[in-house]
């Protein structure tokens, strides 16, 4: 009376293999295998695999094997330099090479040109994801992706599986450029939320009653963003400011007094105001921050 | 046939004085003469408060006369000092003082100390907001306020008229504590900003495009401020992390050689790297940020 396998027609969907199980390999492949697609699966220490090839995943004795059962391959490994190990032994000739091993933007050109040497297409990714999120369009992750258009069009839907897709451009070198630089904000971020906890650790205040308070106001801070790209883009700093440098700047002596009051460290926001202060001693205490960006890049240029 | 004056019942709203008119100063003057409150103003230069005599202010030939005027005086001068300078003269014998000037915790807790002495009950109050944000309900800016609990109750519909109020406690340094707290925050917010436009700079990517995800990037992380003051609160500083120091410790090589090959200075990240560098080392590998927090606390102690 009842014959699941007959009751749909099955869907075909694009075979792939996946190169790397630590816990984002394995979160991807579980999103792969759970929207239906055949998944093949190799990595270096093959117990890892394990648990992938009981749910369903098909195990490959070695990288060049993996590489050889589907066109599509996508890369999940600990380093750039992982990678180039991985496939040394792999014809890659007609293979889709999809890198979503962390790098950077210079990694993802230099793997680019390597990966065409070969005769394959190529397309880089960052993922702006932790393996939880993967596999749940309601995390809100996504990955970047750059390089190849065509082999991100073809393969479009598949890619979505695990995570949404945000394609940046056909340089290889931008979807690491862009992951990293949301990282590195978010470095930032997190560098001024410590601080803030710092501040108020020795006082009777409940972390649990501040923490409201701190998201709410970074989360209203935040788009201040797009007044920076606007005067980016306008090249004039001065643009729509209402807190200048010099007001910043100085207002910068409380914040440092209060953190020496509290026994707190100021080294998280020392480096920001010495640039800012570098700035307005330039000349540019009427302008808002988007010329500390020049800074920051001439700095570097100069060493 | 019309005579508006006598069209509707005057309500009385409670006069008080303002010290300061600079940019804040006059705006908040503006929400209360708008509110329909008498007010009274003092400036040290007196041809700042000409635009506000015009719009319907009583302008008071010293800040000693603008004290006795009213028996709510609020404050919004440039810094402690001239607080003191410009209440030097004053009686203020039964008057309520609200304190917007910006300070430190600390120099809200002597002020509190100095005005019971002169027998005036003090509110001390730190101003999330930019003067164009006061007097708009729809702006989000606020004011915390500390100390005096009887004088913030009496006097709450009328603080209330510029910006929305937060009371945060007895204790006359937390104002201050909260404001500069949440400052700080966001010039680490701003530091990450700063860097990540840098990395892109020389890049074919419109900053228009970029601002959209590094903002959308930026709302998503800030509420980790929630597991923060989680594994404060509960001393369990490894509680429910995903991506721990150690990994994110490893990944920060990654930051580092991106800004490296695009030419940008690390100088605004290399701190908060150090810190965790410092806690991986320790042996707390496996927890989460919440103890770069005691670190940075103990770091001032020692010194």
């Amino acid at each position: 009376m009842t014959d699941n396998t007959s009751a749909t027609a099955p869907v075909s969907r694009t075979p792939l293999t996946l190169l790397g199980t630590g816990a984002m390999g394995t979160a991807l492949a579980r999103a792969w295998l759970a929207a239906g697609h055949p998944v093949t699966v190799w990595n270096r220490t093959p117990a890892r695999a394990d648990a992938l090839a009981a749910e369903g995943a098909a195990v490959a004795a070695s990288a060049a094997e993996a590489v050889a059962a589907n066109r599509l391959v996508v890369a999940c490994l600990l380093d750039d330099a992982s990678l180039g190990e991985a496939l040394g032994g792999a014809d890659l000739t007609g293979r889709d090479l999809v890198n979503l091993t962390t790098g950077t933007p210079g990694q993802g050109r230099a793997r680019a040109a390597w990966a065409a040497a070969r005769g394959a297409r190529f397309l880089d990714g960052g993922i702006m994801a932790v393996p939880p999120m993967i596999g749940d369009p309601e995390s809100g992750g996504y990955v970047f992706y750059s390089g190849s258009r065509a082999l991100f069009e073809e393969h479009r839907d598949t890619l979505a599986a695990p995570a949404g897709t945000r394609y940046v451009g056909d340089d290889p070198g931008f979807a690491a450029l862009h992951d990293v630089a949301l990282l590195s904000a978010m470095s930032g971020l997190f560098a001024g939320v410590v601080h803030a906890f710092a501040l108020i650790r020795r006082e009777d205040i409940a972390p649990r009653d501040f923490a409201p308070l701190l998201v709410s106001w970074l989360t209203a801070m935040a788009p201040a963003a797009h007044q920076t790209a606007e005067q980016l883009e306008s090249g004039d700093y001065a643009k729509g400011v209402v807190s200048n440098l010099a007001m910043q700047s100085a207002g910068n002596a409380t914040l440092l007094r209060t953190a020496e009051e509290q026994g707190v460290s100021a080294e998280l926001l020392t480096p920001y105001m010495e640039l800012m202060a570098r700035r307005v001693a330039d000349g540019h205490g009427d302008e808002d921050g988007a010329g500390m960006i020049d800074l920051l890049v001439r700095a570097a240029t100069r060493d």
